[in-house]
């Protein structure tokens, strides 16, 4: 009859953890493609980490690939499926998954930017689900929009909803969890804003700032301009190179977790002309302590206080305001494919006049242009065609954006209530953790 | 610095609901709808129910007029977003909304079958945090696919992976929950597999098979022939009506719940020619007691044996079956895409051979037929243009039901695991629930 908590049962000493964006480039240098799905193969069976999480696979062909190789190191493997070509995302693991979900962007770039090919990838986050030695493992692999360009960054609003979404989808989804662990390639430079609204909401940590050992690339970068898959030019800006994989992990009330080490792939792989992939892979290290006083939490995490929930405040306030921006842009699209429909429709309508209304016709000396008639319709028709679709495409565009912005709003009021109990003491030395490891709505009573 | 359980405080007496798809019908008698969602109003002020739950609230503007009437008596209220119309999700409440959160389902039908638009309005859950008196109460809301014809049932399948994707939702994002509450109209009859997948798995209780006194049309019905703006032809097979509006709840450790009465309004509303929608609207009185023993859920649900396992591993298999047959269906369509872009294709290459190559062309005597070669080239692009959106579309399907497929394979495997393990007196006397409570990967040790 009795449940034993799971803080009672002996934690595993470590858990190791394998990330990597396998296949940029791939499009472009896949007489590769084969030979780097074997080297990182190799490099899984060799390492024996405890789970891998691999973006960009994708192929299902390069999956099963993988899969078959890693049969006798990592028995479990899930794919996750989305979009056109799948999510990209694939986890291996020593130990059985339990279970797995899928949470697809609203926002994802756009059908006709075809060359990016974002929007045909579903990107997405998945979770699955493990149990190691009794302990609720969560494990979050993603991958978010890639940025083409830092300054303008037209993908800014979508990346941004999707760093909303992720938090969100973790946050609420990882309330029973003993650990939770994400990883992937977030396309976003460490001090981005949807990187410090992602760890201020979930209280995730980054094993590059929390690392008692580290071993790669300054200041880890993972993508760098000598790679030769690397375009050379969008990194010069950065100085040689830029870190937009991680890997993120907290504890809970029964677990405490450190990283123990951090490293990086350095450039090609030793004995082969080329690396494993665009990106450097991540390994790392955790060490997970059974809670010593029950409480969880490391020391810099339980004094939370006015200052980080207004900075909390802060940043919520700055996405917003990005999705504000976005949101004036898709209105504006849907407004300029509707008034080209609108044109469309009215040249085709005057066409069919200057066809049917005697008094529209061309002079008798010059005989009736059907060629250019023709051709003159069937471009009006696909005008309308396709800025229908468009007003369709942007219509959900506006109302994904709408949408978080009113979830964002409705944070906000929350988060401000909490701010404005502070002073009276109400929450003081709770910490944020604490104080979200339910969700919000345990914060206050309100009526 | 202590943290009061929530179980610890006074939980609130009762806890009163309205669930109603509000607006079915909308689009053919439109010269009511104002008048409806007045009447809804009214209704809602006068009857004060602390969260009501509406769908098909197809227009924002009809969400502000609400929205408006009720700020006396619920304050609190959120929209959910999604898709080209919007959700059509709507939550009032009295008590402050404190976080919301959509899960946008996979497949909604498809967007060439604009005369049942589903797939134009984003079908989805939504979820909302309330917090009464230290409670944290979890309320979902949903509206599926709609059912257009019940043999065959070409949206099946969508309809399957539709309640898949609720159950995963609600299952992943209510660990931290005392209270969980889900309503909707889920176009489901009470013994349809997705209802049974929704109920086995999460443990969800249906509040017109436990209510203590119910006051409504027979069988619970809450779409019946007698509705003016029903298609009286698709019910009459049913008897004059059908079930399809629920709401559900389940308590957790440290709250029980029960039903104290539920009742369905009864066609036409008094002193009005018309009833308030095309589906009968439900009010709940939900009792929320602490739970004495600390552990919860109510005596039917301690005795999980086997059987109960059995069941949700049967439920599982069949729902893995239905998703098997859309996916066949939803290949052999991507196939017959591609086939007619081929031919599409072919046809546009030979009418190029037979302007451009002298030895295809007609005979001297007669013109080059110019209107013909214009017309069947704008056909053959229209073609092309079409099936290859088609071919995407359909391929996106195909990766939605193998996802879906895949989740089920997995979750069927752990099932399994825990199946084999009662024999040995692994888990007996542990419920359902509580096996569940946290996730099912603390289930067993896998190493």
């Amino acid at each position: 009859m009795c449940v034993v908590p799971s803080y009672l049962l002996p934690p595993p000493a470590s858990l190791s953890l394998f990330g990597e964006n396998c296949c940029g480039g791939i499009r472009y240098l896949s007489k590769h493609c084969a030979q780097r799905y074997t080297m990182i193969g190799d490099l899984l069976s060799k390492e024996q980490h405890d789970v891998a999480l691999l973006q960009e696979v994708w192929s299902e062909k390069d999956f099963h690939v993988l899969k078959k190789k890693l049969g006798g190191t990592h028995p479990y493997s899930h794919y996750f499926k989305s979009g056109f070509f799948g999510s990209g995302l694939a986890v291996f693991s020593k130990h059985r998954i339990h279970d797995a979900f899928l949470y697809k962007y609203t926002l994802n770039g756009y059908p006709y930017m075809a060359h990016h090919g974002d929007w045909f990838g579903g990107k997405a986050v998945g979770k699955v689900l493990l149990n190691i030695s009794g302990l609720a493992i969560h494990v979050f692999v993603t991958h978010l929009h890639a940025e083409y360009c830092r300054e303008p960054d037209s993908y800014l609003p979508h990346r941004v909803v999707q760093a909303w979404e992720l938090q969100n989808f973790i946050r609420h989804t990882s309330a029973g969890a003993d650990v939770v662990i994400l990883g992937g390639d977030l396309n976003m430079h460490p001090t981005d804003l949807g990187i410090r609204l992602l760890q201020s909401y979930t209280g995730l940590k980054d094993c590059y700032n929390e690392t008692a050992s580290f071993d790669g690339f300054e200041q880890g970068f993972t993508h760098i301009t000598d790679n030769p898959f690397t375009h050379k030019q969008e990194l010069i800006p950065f100085g040689g190179g830029i870190r937009i994989d991680y890997v993120f992990f907290k504890g809970s009330k029964s677990v405490d977790v450190s990283c123990e080490s951090l490293s990086t792939t350095k450039g090609p792989v030793p004995g082969q002309p080329f690396p494993y992939s665009d990106h450097e892979a991540l390994s790392t290290e955790l060490e997970l302590h059974p809670s010593e006083d029950g409480k969880g939490y490391s020391n810099q995490e339980k004094d939370c206080t006015t200052d980080k929930l207004s900075e909390l405040v802060n940043i919520v306030t700055e996405a917003r305001t990005e999705v504000k921006v976005g949101l004036h842009c898709a209105e504006r699209m849907r407004y300029t494919a509707a008034r080209t429909g609108i044109m469309g429709l009215a040249l085709l309508l005057l066409e069919l006049a200057i066809a049917a209304v005697p008094c529209f016709a061309l002079g008798t000396e010059q005989p009736f242009p059907k060629a250019s008639f023709y051709l003159l319709g069937a471009l009006c028709f696909a005008i309308l065609f396709c800025t229908t679709l468009l007003y369709i495409f942007y219509g959900m565009e506006v109302k994904a954006l709408q949408g978080a912005e009113d979830q964002m709003r409705l944070a906000l009021g929350s988060l401000q209530e909490r701010l404005k109990a502070f002073p009276k003491g109400k929450y003081e030395g709770r910490s944020q953790t604490e104080l979200d490891s339910r969700d919000p709505s345990t914060l206050e009573p309100d009526d």
